[in-house]
């Protein structure tokens, strides 16, 4: 099949697939709609959020970023009341250790007084294996209008969430994210691809999900660990309790 | 293959082979090791725990079990400080309301002062679309012996728990379970199987487990919804903050 | 995330996902490497091929096209010497019969006089369900460049085969493909995707392959069953021995 | 769970669960119905089979048994005609290459005086990586009564065949299998479980089946890599055309 209309789409997509990753999967585009249901999650503790267990790996216990390493070495964004803030333009921040398979938690908070519209609202982003983007956005209640794939919870332009169970400005969210990392045969295509199942302040919102390919610009692609990445999209994004199992 | 090790055991099985549901599958057997390892999860708030979000049906709110009957009609559990207990010998009960795929949030207590060993140790069960057994039982920290695909946590007989983030008796814990249902072929056997992803306090124990089967002696099978059971398995357990979201 | 140059491709890309087809999924691009490696079958009969089973339903028994419909009615298709050929500019044809889930056996040749390059050399295509695209092109041995996902054997735009098994114009190629249906939610998104597993002339090309959504503007999604189409895109290709077995 | 009919079943099973295999999975059993319906396939050549394609090894060449290793060294299995026959009480025989994801072609026949019944009429099998059974027995048409998962194109004690494609006694017949090796946790239980795909004389009889665990009594159980064995089980089958495709 090809239809005259793809013709101008397969030209402009010449510039995009100029990366190893791309290599992998075709280039994912965006849709807006149907739109996720709106559910409003029961009573979330706001004091603390959730500890870690017992055999977790910490990657920041309320007081500093040593876990973690940024642009230029040591993180730039603000730890301050036991969270940490995105340092606008100071770049994204990376794990120092990485993982295959694990279950991760971390809780997010956009600010009450949070300004902007669409992609521009709040904007971060968890990078599982610092490859794979599960989306942070400003999205309660399904009023700031992007399209769904791009929404928080989303698996970044592949997966919209399965509901909308996002708290508002001012409050913690939690993700719970069950990460199985994929494998790879002799010639860097999946062998079997990479799945999540996630949950937002306890509901359900991706299940077992497969992800297509990564989401991002990265070269080095078949890698079978890879740290946690925070994206700084020049949205303020304060986060907290995070915390991985290696499974 | 035919070793004559199995003669008696194959002897012996056609006593267990009855019932429709093993038509299905092999009887499945228990086995030992190895033991999950033990995980102390992150403080659980033990005060009213996780209320059900907007989009849920409600089974319990702490009052009555009118969502619910029993061997002869009503439930004989008995209701009271906000949770309802095993009220042994009067049998199971199970939902009203029948589901297909689902978000299952429970709540469940030991008595302080349980005693008993093994299998008779707090031994109750929840049973999903009526068929496939959740286990509880009172197995804090593995000190209570027993198989290890019998313990809390474990799909029945099937698949053990990956870890054990159980608390000890007198503290609340709480199952979240996804369910994918069946999917059936005209000879009723699977067309894909059930499977169920799991956490216990937090932790993650079941991740995408394929259920090989039925784990009762239910006589019909092949179908696409079922209430959630409990079992009355002769031992006191407490139950609180039962909650089902249909996927 | 949302970096500049996917700007003018989002832009691009409204264009494109006017059809109901396209907001189940993303839209797919098309990708260049790596290829396929060649394989050559071991010696296949050319005389008959396979013929079908007992429990098949013959789609084609070498006489007649009275199991398709084409655009206007009974298919202009072109029956002779136990085969048909496209007749092009007749539009598709598609069979009376819809399938859920199923094994199709399906024999095609390109001329030996073939000419053409890229997507207009030997082109049609088998659409599973009317709706999933196995890829036919004259790609023998690599040498009709064109991008890999949209080669011989292809889910179309989605996964290139594994290896390249097709034989050269004058011979008979079969592909045998096992199909399984997707399930919806009742938003009509997936609730399970379809998979493909595929060989061609015995070799394995696509091993359960998770397709991501439809490859065609069909506007009715969500459908249980569907026929077999073969497309007409203007050049010359044979069927015969086409043969469907339900599962 | 724990009903008393089980508890004899229980104790019965303390003698079966000695090995390290076992502690993978339950112990499965046998059952007997529902039956698979008889399918003939199309015609199938029975002069030479189907040989190797240009990317496959061949594990036999209708000369000599070179690949394989038996119980004592060299395989003490006739060399005859092309083909190679069981030789009763001289055991099983395995390949001398390991192999881990894999398209494997066997072809094999009864001999036409064949005598027996159940398991012991023309009893042998295929263990794909030594681990895992795929069953072969003269259960041509369902006449030779045995346990379901037992028959011909059983994954055996697990999994019947969707059909029964069988030919009679004195005809060849092949066995296409597309095998997914396991992948592993740090405590040797498995990841993923193994899967197969399988045709029988080109039909459809194992659908991406899962493999619950090894079917014999091997102590090494996690590894990633195995030989195919084939076993001497008293009874005469023959064997052509052995060949695998490293996927």
């Amino acid at each position: 099949m090809m239809k005259p209309i793809y013709l101008i789409f397969v030209l402009m997509s010449l510039f995009l697939i100029n990366s190893a990753c791309f290599a992998q999967i075709p280039i994912l585009n965006t849709y807006d709609s149907p739109f996720p249901k709106v559910v409003a999650p029961g009573v979330i503790s706001q004091d603390n959020g959730v500890a870690a267990p017992s055999d977790a790996v910490s990657l920041f216990d309320g007081k500093d970023l040593s876990e973690w390493t940024g642009k230029n070495g040591n993180p730039q964004w603000a730890v301050h009341d036991g969270m940490f803030t995105v340092a606008n333009g100071t770049g994204d921040i990376s794990t120092k250790k990485e993982f295959s398979d694990f279950q991760l938690h971390i809780e997010f908070m956009h600010p009450s007084d949070i300004t902007g519209e669409g992609q521009m609202r709040g904007n971060s982003g968890v990078f599982l294996q610092g490859l794979y983007e599960i989306q942070v956005l400003e999205t309660y209640n399904n009023e700031n209008k992007t399209y769904v794939n791009g929404q928080a919870g989303a698996i970044y332009r592949q997966h919209p969430p399965l509901v909308n169970p996002l708290k508002k400005p001012g409050e913690w969210n939690a993700y719970d994210i069950i990460f199985t990392a994929p494998t790879f045969n002799a010639d860097k295509t999946y062998r079997t691809n990479p799945r999540v199942t996630m949950l937002l302040n306890g509901i359900l919102i991706q299940n077992n999900a497969v992800i297509y390919g990564c989401t991002t610009d990265e070269k080095i692609f078949d890698k079978l660990k890879g740290g946690i990445k925070l994206q700084d999209h020049g949205c303020v994004v304060n986060y907290r309790n995070v915390w991985v199992r290696e499974l």
